[in-house]
């Protein structure tokens, strides 16, 4: 490794000489196509407050919830010796992030073969021109190289936005949001560019913690007195219209399974009337709340038109002692095996051929694809099936992917790539990286005849750009 | 596209130029061998009556449960403007096929990357000689190709038989069929050719709306009075014979899941007595009644020697809305999650090493492969692990079973390959893609150094001819 | 096949000729480094002893599962035809170990494309010097080349040692094992080299039908008189320090589930007591107090280091008829699924960050790599994910591990290679066909730079060699 370090430009695509090329040839019709990024978790702030980024572990460690497991699960550092406060006050965070940059490039052998190395990679090559591999030698140059390039005005959030050429990208906001974020970036003609996501999984949840200072919240924002389930609903409709003003394309579900099973109203509201009253439930309970919920959702969906995207089978903080210590979203959510046939059949049996629906559903959890939800979205005009997720929106997962649901789904009822991150850095390699995937699957299908050259340049631009505006297109 | 639309002599075989001209090698061998077609859903009354096909559209559009969901999916039309007729008169059926012709070709596109498209592109080319890729605009002149086409004699079934080079197929019929269109079949000399199958399914399930009729009129085909437990017994047994006499080698059962626990028979007699009373049974009882039926068909195998296939795990009429208004068979059957390990052992403890017994166990569950039916099918010597079915008759989904099934059971205990097809004129497009998929993984074996080329050639055409007649040997 | 038999270089090996060069360029840098055999089933009185193998087909044929089963599976011969004895006297065993090598060799066709196969072509072509492929008519000459190597001094269990280049072993030995063959190793000198391992499955197992004898003979070789909870605890402590002691690295249990949900040990104390006294348990109190012991194993793990083996979800004797006629482990094994995520919880909860714990978890079910026991491995610093394991350890399944494991794992994450096996003579045949399984993944890396090429060579020895020295590590 003298030769200085550099990206291949055939990197992704197939080894095979003969598909090599096909593939090169329909990743050139892709690789410049502008970014659609509808759903994701930069925060709106960013971009509302367009402040620069403070340093290199604060832009690239520490938010990034795949490298900060990766580095813990080798058993050196612990959360708070990389930029993790610790939320108990059971340790002292490391104050130095050139400290905290150094602890992440001694650990670059470990992300050997996983997506973060192939993102990072993409982001110092290409974003800040590193010419050295991560190690605990190169970090300090390195360092100093990205924190050079962040103090330039050209890196401030909304240059990104140019820079990355992101045509639109959607953020996730609590259901409660203000949306004034949003209203500046539509004062200052970014309105259209950026979108806020209606996300209530707080409120659909009577097992949350804070489950009525949600829901009053939500009211409040949306100017509902919530009394009663009733007024419940209207301040979800409100708010939802709310959004969509503020132009949300989309609602996002984090629910723990995929039921949809409505409840007698009578019941629900019941049920809703107890929690708000600070009455305990039963994890039934607020299961059986929780799937009529998401069932009112899409019927919601049917009268203001956002896409209903959902999001199921992760266990949250799967170790609690981490959880308590360091809080949500660090690299301890682990998923779980969830059922789609029966548990979303209510809603497709209702709302599945209604023109103004349209669901979303992905999952983290493959076995799915061939089974439930490529023959669910290949028959339901209203549902699309949606692209790899979170652990499985990786190379080797991608590909399976295409495998194993275009076959039955086809490529028309899949959602286009959705990059889901909230490493703003991360999103072009991302994008790029599933463009690859997709010209390698498809000159495969090319090389072995199943499909022409000119039908497979169209697909990846339908990939790429095409599906996820109309998958996303309010209703 | 201005070149005429053609095929690909080496369509689905690897592009790895090392593999593919070993691959090559190998489908040269089996290209030509006779279909041998165990189990499908061919109307039997096309070859007893053997008549001429309407038009296209109810030739290879009406009758395509994959090709029908697909179009639904896009948005555009529902069913009965596919010329799916709405049996509850909530809708006009499109009269004109010419109209349905057209809809298909327009969602040419829909296609791309599934089993479909290959298989159509092959009736479309090989059988009719169409050279234009299917579009609204072509859509009119290969309808009238094909029309042109299907009215001359050679067209007919029986002649299709010899012209498809059919050995033999099986059809599948009702356990009460009267057997009548397979008696002129024998008449006509083709008693060999064309199989009966024994579907007692409705039987089986107490909660079937109209079991006591479907009860009785069994017990009326078989000449055997059902007043209780025992007549019922013997009236399958007796209808079994029958079906045997009339050339059958299989039973089939579209069993919800494969449980195969015998109840004791006091209390089996006592379900089934309620259920022909028509009291009510319990979701509970009804499924401990179907392993219990399941349990006893192997029972009856053991002695009649009829190959029992299985084939669980469905959801049928997933959309009630669409299944009220379109009848069953029209895309809306979903797979989910089915056990095996445990639901197979009572029927595998008692005679999975019985001489007289073979069952052929098929799955939707990919799973399942490399997990329970693989282990179980390379030990048990009664059972045969099922080919790919239904949605995972594609070319990726062919592979992996290859990938996933083989190194475990073995290719002597595989079905060999099984269309399962209601598409007439699909079948031979089913058996080449089925032979170009197997070359192509026995190339890769063979390229790897795994196995020799002659056993790979001998694989192949075990695969493609040998196992289906071995398999489906009446014992 | 007229020319003789031999095995091609390049076998197991990526075909596409880009990445075949590269494949073979990195297994050259593993292809003779020593085997490291950390877990596995070779009976420690083979080399304690250093006793002559009797014939070939009781040294290749009876002890080896995977291929009396696929024997078994073809119909024509039943176990005791193979030369394993029925334990209920039902049946004359084979007692010509030349007639039972005859029918393996009639056999040969039907591990066409099976691991076994792979095997035993290196057993018999590298081992043996064989050079005509098995069959009725070479059994004979073949059988005649083995028996006279076998009668070599050089063929002694320990001189194989040698010549097999086995740098450590691992035996699995009960947990009332006196350590006596352990002992006689150490004192020749090989106590470094040949390691127990803790197996203590019966004891945590209420309804295992010996109970109370096996609890009462591990307190008797821990030298503690068991009369309750407290003292049966202390038998278990003391026994594996006495493991330790004699070389233990690890413990190994092949429990039901993955479950490890303490008990309050008030309850746990009731359930042991009633067991011990021969009260009955019920099959779910059973469970539970094995999830307890399971989670009292890591528990005792933190305390002595050695590390933790979960090998769970196999029914044990499918078949209950010919487990009664011949006891276990004779290929009636079967996977079933197993949940991991809520399963492994408790344990990772408590234990997944101590600094001296290690569990490596194993899995036959594929489904769960991406899904749960990658996401765990790739958070808990306590965790390693184990190798492809019995019927997973095949060629093509090692590829999907390596697929879907690594990229959230990592490779640091893993256990590295482990053979797992009874069958000994296959030792050097399994580990070679993993180095050329892991050489073929990382050649395609480096072929579609995603990974340097001194990268993927370091990789690979980790892989063969580092990484389970390491992970085998007593804390």
């Amino acid at each position: 490794m003298t030769q200085p370090w550099t990206l291949h430009e055939d990197r992704a695509l197939p080894a095979d000489p003969v598909t090599r090329p096909i593939a090169r040839e329909i990743y050139q019709q892709t690789r410049a196509l502008p970014i659609v990024s509808m759903h994701g978790h930069v925060p709106v702030e960013w971009f509302a407050e367009d402040t620069q980024f403070p340093d290199p572990a604060e832009l690239l460690v520490v938010p990034d919830h795949y490298l900060l497991r990766m580095i813990v699960s080798q058993g050196r550092y612990a959360l708070h010796q990389l930029g993790v406060p610790a939320i108990d006050g059971s340790a002292t965070t490391e104050a130095d992030p050139r400290v905290v940059w150094r602890r992440f490039c001694e650990h670059w052998k470990a992300f050997r073969g996983t997506p973060t190395r192939f993102w990072m990679e993409h982001v110092l090559v290409e974003i800040f021109g590193v010419t050295q591999r991560p190690s605990a030698e190169s970090a300090d140059a390195i360092y100093d190289q990205i924190a050079a390039e962040i103090a330039t005005p050209g890196f401030r959030p909304r240059a990104l936005l140019d820079r990355f050429d992101i045509e639109v990208i959607g953020t996730t906001d609590p259901a409660w949001a203000s949306l004034e974020h949003h209203a500046r970036l539509t004062a200052d003609g970014l309105g259209q560019r950026v979108l806020p996501t209606f996300r209530p999984d707080p409120l659909l949840q009577l097992d949350n913690l804070t489950f009525t200072h949600d829901v009053l919240a939500t009211g409040a924002a949306a100017g509902v007195e919530v009394r009663d389930y009733a007024t419940y609903l209207d301040a979800l409709r409100a708010q939802r219209l709310r959004f969509k003003a503020a132009g949300a394309r989309a609602t996002d579900h984090g629910c723990h399974t995929a039921d949809t099973t409505p409840l007698p109203e009578d019941d629900a509201a019941r049920l809703f009337d107890a929690a708000l009253a600070g009455r305990p439930v039963s994890d039934a309970q607020a299961a059986a709340f929780a799937a009529h919920m998401l069932f009112q959702m899409a019927q919601m969906s049917t009268e203001d038109g956002l896409v209903m995207q959902i999001h199921p089978g992760v266990v949250r903080g799967h170790s609690t002692q981490m959880t308590r210590r360091y809080g949500p979203d660090k690299g301890y959510d682990i998923p779980f095996a969830v059922e789609f046939t029966h548990a979303l059949r209510p809603m497709l049996d209702a709302f599945g051929h209604h023109p103004n629906f349209r669901t979303i559903v992905f999952t983290l959890d493959e076995d799915v694809y061939s089974r439930e939800l490529a023959p669910l979205a290949g028959v339901y005009p209203a549902m699309r099936l949606g692209a790899p997720w979170w652990f499985i929106d990786s190379p080797e997962a991608m590909r399976r992917f295409r495998e194993t649901a275009t076959e039955t789904a086809g490529f028309g009822n899949l959602s286009g790539f959705v990059d889901d991150t909230r490493a703003f850095c991360s999103i072009p390699a991302r994008h790029d990286l599933a463009r690859r995937i997709d010209a390698g699957y498809l000159a495969r299908l090319v090389a072995e005849h199943r499909l022409d050259l000119d039908e497979a340049v169209d697909t990846a631009v339908d990939l790429a750009y095409r599906l996820p505006l109309e998958a996303y297109a309010a209703r």
